[in-house]
């Protein structure tokens, strides 16, 4: 079954907010087989929206819009939807005693401009919003259906979870479709795409691969499309395992699993602990690391030297080592994860040492060369690396590879 | 003039990209005076992409492309170009030698697949894209022009700064606008409208006012549309002048300039240097910092200690001080920033000790309680902030309001 997303608002047509609700929507949408064909943004007018609305009729059965209800003048979207559906607005009783409750709460009366958020179109049902003043509206036109709902994150994601899904189930034959998605770090999409490809011409027909690259990572989304979810299980299942036999060891995770969270796990489950020693990373891979919740069960800290001098100072490399092999060496990362071993104390240390440029390269050492050691209780790896030239890119490029060696040296997987 | 941006790619569609890139572009077309009218985002199907294209030309005369330009299976972009345009693909020479340096420089050699990144439609002009294999791709119809371009954000961005908008300056009539940014951090949107409500309602009809929110920030945007550019200056200049005298100490800087590179230019022209010790931002501070080029001439390095044990054992937190008051405290921020000043013999240091959360609240701290210190030859300084309920926003806004509390103790800025 066939949707299209609307989204009304000026701001989003000049950049001012990034549209995430579209994303979101998109995915719960996906999760219960229904397919978003078009994802459609546009403008607070009227004339504009009226188009819209029509033309998301010759393209899908169900039509989400959100957005376009505030108080201001500025929305005008359910004078739109009178217009569309040839009808009054009608005062709802129960989204009233929510305005009231909401504005009760912040010592207010409600005004005659939010007393109107309790209207909706005579012809549509109203999906009471209990997060927010402005309703949701299920209406149908010449067999589409039509759900219009606030644009505020949290109350649209309310709204769809609580009573649009619901009802998208009740009256939509739906089929059955299963994604499953192999994230893989280090490798570029063409020599993936080299490595897989008979593995892909072979894909039945209702099965599809996409690839989604992103900074340093590929993730491969095999969706599977049927009736019998026992079945299509069942593909998804053998289709994964031939996959992983041929690049298996570059997959660190399924679904929307993240490195930082993926050695998270194995840190916890190992009970041991971590630590950086980042140069040309800055934090980098700190700042990942700690950006999940209950990281502190097993990240101790960090340590940015950015200086020569501090590297020798704090983390106890020598200054032989940084006079005759620089300090993008390897000779400079094994004393940095090993300093910082000792200073910290950690079971496990990463360390980076490259040059993210734009300046700093040279022949022997390009911008985007960079040395990434793992300190072990079992002793000290180091492997070159070799980005971009871009320093955003280097750093991001870096940090995950930094964390995708430790992976595979924790799990005993070889290059 | 109006533009619509179509956005090609099932990722978008079901969910596992956000599209950032048409909020970017549509940000740039705004500066230049291209009202974006419609931002389309639509499946990789040849059948859509061509029932897009056509139907972008009835609602403006310049339609943007992103995605679809994969070397994998995928991507059909190019193949519907050619159908659009009635021709055929065509090798080009110079966009092949960016493949070939691209894959030279990771010892790799063209594959057939890469090969084909180099061809364009014998219709268009080939932008070359020196960043990636997928080149831009320029052509008109019907007097409508399109460009297509990779779906990388910063191929995208490389391509659109460097040759779609000089081209769209040469094509099109435009008119003369001008902007100016204030960049303010710490204070919320609405109490900033508050103070600047009655300049705000003198501003003449063709200067807007725009409020550009981001976590931390609000940037306020003067847009002056006209024929006069000479004028228009003198009336942003006049405009500017009497909003900093309202709010002039919340300005940190004007147009595009971040919290990290002011303080990188205070820092090096005053040849001071600068570490950090984090706890809670996890490193992001330094980070921040280090992402911009050049921050190794001023930036030290920095300490994260999440434990703390590192606290006591790194920088001489002492133990009666996290006893007494706890981690998240004004005495332990002042150790840690006196600590790292002595550890790193930096100039000038920046502590952050705080509850990200989403666990670790109390009645007394709850989530979002940060303490921040920050040292100086002159003395330590040290403050609390309260921000929000949420990890992310936590260690964003803690970063950001350190960087602007150490600006404004560089400049002798009271609160």
């Amino acid at each position: 079954m066939r949707c299209e997303i609307i989204t009304i608002g000026d701001e989003i047509l000049i950049g001012q907010i990034v549209d995430t609700n579209s994303a979101w929507m998109a995915v719960e949408l996906n999760k219960v087989g229904v397919d978003v064909v078009q994802i459609t943004s546009i403008s607070d007018q009227k004339g504009h929206i009226l188009k819209a609305l029509n033309e998301a009729s010759t393209r899908a059965e169900l039509v989400l819009i959100t957005g376009g209800l505030g108080p201001t003048k500025d929305d005008v979207t359910k004078v739109c939807l009178c217009e569309f559906l040839n009808c009054k607005l009608v005062f709802n009783e129960e989204q009233f005693a929510v305005v009231e409750r909401i504005f009760k709460s912040f010592g207010r009366t409600v005004s005659d401009i939010n007393r109107k958020q309790a209207e909706v179109p005579e012809a549509s049902v109203c999906l009471v919003n209990s997060q927010g003043t402005a309703p949701g509206m299920w209406f149908e036109k010449n067999n589409t259906v039509y759900v219009s709902m606030p644009g505020v994150p949290y109350e649209m994601k309310h709204l769809m979870q609580s009573q649009v899904l619901p009802r998208i189930h009740e009256r939509f034959a739906m089929p059955v479709i299963l994604h499953r998605t192999f994230c893989t770090q280090g490798v570029g999409e063409s020599l993936l795409a080299s490595w897989i490809e008979d593995w892909e011409n072979n894909l039945p027909e209702h099965i599809k691969l996409a690839y989604l690259p992103s900074t340093g990572m590929v993730r491969l989304r095999l969706s599977a499309r049927g009736t019998d979810e026992n079945q299509l299980n069942l593909e998804l299942k053998s289709l994964g395992d031939s996959l992983y036999a041929q690049i298996g060891k570059h997959i660190y995770a399924e679904g929307e699993k993240t490195l930082p969270e993926v050695i998270q796990e194995i840190m916890i489950a190992r009970k041991s602990s971590l630590g950086t020693a980042e140069s040309c990373t800055g934090g980098a891979i700190a700042a990942m690391l700690t950006a999940i919740p209950g990281a502190s069960a097993y990240f101790q800290g960090s340590t940015v030297t950015y200086s020569n001098t501090l590297k020798m100072k704090v983390l106890g490399v020598s200054e032989n080592s940084l006079k005759t092999f620089g300090a993008v060496s390897e000779a400079v990362v094994r004393e940095m994860a090993e300093g910082l071993r000792k200073l910290y104390g950690v079971d496990y240390s990463i360390s980076v040492s490259g040059i993210a440029g734009p300046d700093g390269g040279s022949e022997e050492k390009p911008v985007g060369t960079v040395w990434i050691g793992i300190g072990t209780p079992q002793g000290t790896f180091a492997k070159q690396f070799r980005f971009s030239t871009d320093r955003g890119r280097n750093i991001q490029m870096a940090s995950l590879s930094a964390l995708n060696y430790l992976r595979r040296i924790l799990l005993g997987i070889e290059d």
